[in-house]
């Protein structure tokens, strides 16, 4: 049999840290990636085969971008699905579909998909405006979620009490029972066109306080064997109810009384999976990867113990990042920097990651930690 | 302290497998790299941030080249070192020095300086002829050597008894004595400005049987730790007494006495640390980096055990390269696939290589065998 990977071109629409990492991999695999982004300096703009600048919501773009690719995938959800239901239509591989796009860029649907298809996730109702919210203070404490383009922390807000109620969205968007979670976990699924299915183990995210990203991730996360079984199985059942080629992450509460509820899902390779690179057999991006070009699935067992923490832009510095610290870090075994290339740092931008290999557990939070308070991005 | 590791334009003279997998471990420091190889398809082509396309033997090309860099590095020896000695002297850091990539240029000189510096090596003549070659037949069984231009293989001959004189080369060389050796083993080092010096722990080599290539490499080691130290030692004084900076392979011989007897040297990464991506915590591709760029060194500690597969051109096959059987290769555990991005394939020509990690040492030559036996590189 001929391996005819090397052949297919692949699209990526979005050209941030996901799409680097993805090539990252794919230069072992002689996949040509070309890459469709609307920052001329975007994080992948020098080490693709082709770069397109323009806009990911724009019909014409993306739909001219798609038509020189053999395989088409995101990194972000939003973009212009008409132009990839088109470009599918046409005979080109899109994953993930582009009706799942759609559907997990509006949380509304998301939720009532949620629902229809018995997959646990807290308690909603729908909102269309402010007054609706208000109208509903008696189901608080809530989260009030918008229904469209909330992104990395953004459009997200918590409702503990009537008094909080004057921050809520104006826009359409929904109510979510405030979950009195004893962890958040994450679990990374991936399924190709052949069937196969597999899942990453469970990790443990801990977020930031304010700024509504993950602030560590530690793997494997410290639940019980029933719960992370029960994860896993819950996120097979989301990728197999949205019948979803590609990589899927599933974010989930795990409650005080130990039940799993899903909270967010994204159809890409996720902030939950960074320390895979070499925390795991096969990389969330390899796996992502191979997903898409129809590649077999590859293991992904843990091969030790890992954190994950983001370095976000300082608070209070906007400019031409400088990386302080980093020589302390780099002197440590186990511990390995992935900066993503972005010239202009800005609060709490996403300018890399370190991920931290330790047997022990305890030495691992406690590495994780020296490392967030030693590297910092300033300008 | 600010890091401007990230300001520093990295140049490397040859763009093939070597400067690619650099590349892999650059993007996570964001250092961008400027690539001179003659090829214009060379597999660093479309992952570097500039591309220069020339001769790297010649003054004016490599000098122009050189002038747009802040550090230089190189990825194979033939390349001009006037040009490399007058940017050094223009103030560019040139890692490896010039004057060691002279040395290295000439077996003929590498094997004097072993000799000056007591470094331990097997018996060798200079021979200037085939004629002197013929004149010193009682020194056989010997390898006949080229001085310059031997590369992967080539330039190398054993001439076991006077049957074997006719092929003798006729350019001046070294005849050095047939080492009736138990195993071949290789330490890589490095060393950075700041007068850091770290060894990578010792690797095992199987060489093919007529190409004269590693064909297997297995880490660890199975030597005992007395030789295991005493290997790290002569590859540390090695590096020291060239005062070198950067990354140096040594190859050396194990006697069937437990003697150690350098055999060559390479000063940048090399086929015998390729496992390192995967089974180290540095692997020798960021460790070069590190050491040219004035960065801290990494931990050289092995994760797991591992082996390295050679994935050479198929004897028989010449053109477009088609990979056949990775399959297979994929679906196993701990396999970890390397394509270099060559589009033309030729009989033993480097096309990509094989990882495999696995912690039992049986296990691990089973799978190395398997995957040397399922994936072909054809045309």
């Amino acid at each position: 049999m001929q391996d005819n990977y090397q052949q297919k071109i692949l699209g990526i629409i979005g050209g941030g840290q996901l799409g680097r990492m993805v090539i990252q991999s794919a230069i072992n695999y002689n996949i040509d990636i070309h890459i469709l982004d609307p920052d001329e300096n975007a994080p992948c703009r020098h080490i693709c085969h082709d770069f397109s600048h323009g806009k990911l919501t724009d019909y014409d773009t993306v739909y001219a971008f798609g038509k020189g690719c053999d395989v088409i995938t995101i990194e972000i959800e939003n973009v212009n699905t008409e132009a990839l239901e088109q470009l599918a239509k046409e005979g080109k591989k899109v994953f993930p579909q582009p009706e799942i796009i759609r559907l997990i860029q509006d949380k509304r649907e998301q939720k009532q998909f949620y629902k229809e298809n018995n997959i646990p996730t807290a308690d909603f109702i729908l909102t269309d405006s402010k007054a609706d919210v208000l109208a509903n203070a008696d189901f608080l404490p809530a989260v009030n979620k918008l229904g469209k383009e909330g992104y990395d922390g953004r459009g997200v807000q918590v409702l503990k009490s009537e008094e909080d109620l004057d921050k809520a969205f104006e826009a359409p968007g929904l109510l979510e029972k405030l979950i009195d979670f004893d962890k958040e976990i994450a679990v990374i699924v991936s399924r190709n066109e052949h069937g196969e299915l597999v899942a990453f183990p469970p990790v443990e995210c801990a977020f930031h306080p304010t700024a509504n990203l993950v602030e560590f991730l530690f793997a494997p996360a410290q639940i019980s064997d029933e719960i992370g079984e029960e994860a896993i199985k819950v996120a097979k059942d989301v990728i197999i109810k949205l019948d979803m080629i590609g990589i899927l992450a599933v974010e989930m509460f795990v409650t005080k009384s130990g039940e799993i509820l899903v909270n967010e899902i994204a159809p890409r390779p996720h902030n939950s999976g960074h320390h895979t690179i070499e925390a795991n057999f096969t990389s969330q991006f390899e796996q992502h990867l191979r997903a898409v070009m129809g590649m077999p699935l590859g293991n992904t067992g843990l091969r030790m113990p890992a954190a994950m923490v983001n370095l976000l832009g300082e608070d209070g510095f906007t400019g031409d990042a400088v990386v302080e610290g980093m020589d302390e870090a780099m002197k440590e075994k186990g511990i390995f920097i992935h900066l993503y290339g972005k010239k202009i740092t800005k609060p709490f931008r996403k300018m890399g990651h370190v991920t931290i290999l330790e047997e022990n557990v305890e030495a691992l939070k406690a590495k994780a930690l020296k490392v967030k308070d030693s590297i910092k991005i300033k300008a």
